[in-house]
């Protein structure tokens, strides 16, 4: 399965912007996107939301995978906003785990522009921090939630 | 112009996600949707990052009309999130400004769950705040990307 | 006992910088205070780290009376600034539940600068809102934490 | 001067609370404490509210130094607390600049507990980000504000 299809079966509204999930593993999420009208606001640049909606879902998927696919609940999300991308750029995202607790999970995300010939991180876009309650108990009728991700990351 | 059509003008991710903006003006910006697949988690709940990029969106709008269309910039986004929606409920979204001030405006936005057979609000989702730069000069190469908005709002 | 000393008795660092508490209750409590040079930074104005600790004292306290006087801690705190308060101002700090949850508590809390001859809010200063996480055990060695609270609020 | 009677100079909540200024330069500002009882809550653990106010404490130092002793203004605050310090611990706080803008800047605050006969770093307690306006006009009534920290900072 590719990358844009795997992330449509694993994050609808990140998939719905653009993005496309790149590593996948409790310690470590990414996404990427050219930034297109879809997730620019009418300046031209990529909107602030879109940003939050990124660093909510892969903060999300990572706490479900450290929690050993118990379910998770973002509680609260924290983003600054440092420098613009426009339209056309390209930006990468990256979550990490700052604490993986019996309760709470912290993970901090960020986004930068990148030069999509090299790998370099040129610009910080956006730096966020998402507070998670985890080990949650999976409702019966969502035993099945998780079953995609699971897959694709394998664990 | 009907307001299906008007959110896509003025908030193409907002748009994309399912949500139509209702009221529109410097003291308040509203917007409503039935939850979808496109905005949910794997869990059929409302994703929270969605919630953050409608509080992102309809503070800005709110913020642009504030300022007097000057450019404005988020420059933070906090939000908690204290209860789920699920697929098929419908929700609504109200920003209101707390500080309109020359360089900084602060904006709150609360997300409810509602009946939309009558207009009672019933259980609150999300409660953000948005911090953003106000008054700052619009550049040349954007200077219609607010014409939309003003046309809308009528101000 | 008078306001000083059971502020004191209760909250130590809030006790330390010159606030004293006023109601409690676990829908409502209040601190306040004049403006001393112990709480200013250099510029003589309400240095905001005192708004944030007075924001995390008072939302402490609700939330502990609110749990039944189980263990809270507190997991996030953000914080707005938007208006300074100077030396010798008197300021006003509530904190209320926006949503008291078994596992999270969410309190929301706000400064006001006052009028000591009126009980008029004048001007706020800074809101701030404060994620706990609520209905901890309380460890054998800290079971006596909260009696001076228990007794003070009288529940 | 020791760097008791500096911190009382240039942060006078900051030298109320214990706490004592290492190093002083516009790209980093560190702060140390033994946990004494005046900057606990009831349970005798690091009050939440003191690394806040830490945190914007030394951020506010730090952007003031970065903007070249202008006048900086906090405008938003946002602390996860991540473990607990008890009483008798060892604290370090460390900020740093994440971004040094024109007109806002953003700086990042952590606070370990710390091993005091080694210089290890043992366990994160809390993280902050701190929003600052910068390079505001000082008052003519302020001009002498900033003259401690000039000093102390040899800039």
């Amino acid at each position: 399965m590719d990358s844009w299809s795997r992330t449509e079966s694993v994050d609808a509204p990140l998939h719905a912007l653009g993005f496309e999930i790149g590593e996948l593993s409790p310690e470590k999420v990414t996404a990427r996107a050219k930034v297109t009208q879809i997730c620019c606001q009418p300046f031209k640049v990529l909107h602030g939301g879109v940003s939050a909606l990124v660093a909510e879902a892969l903060a999300s998927i990572g706490a479900h995978m450290a929690s050993g696919f118990k379910r998770v609940a973002g509680v609260q999300l924290s983003i600054n906003h440092l420098n613009s991308a426009r339209l056309g750029d390209h930006v990468l995202a990256e979550a990490s785990p700052v604490k993986v607790g019996k309760t709470i999970q912290l993970w901090e995300v960020k986004l930068w522009k990148v030069d999509p010939l090299s790998s370099g991180k040129e610009v910080l876009i956006s730096s966020a921090t998402v507070t998670l309650l985890s080990n949650l108990p999976v409702p019966e009728s969502a035993k099945h939630a998780g079953d995609n991700l699971k897959k694709l990351s394998k664990l």
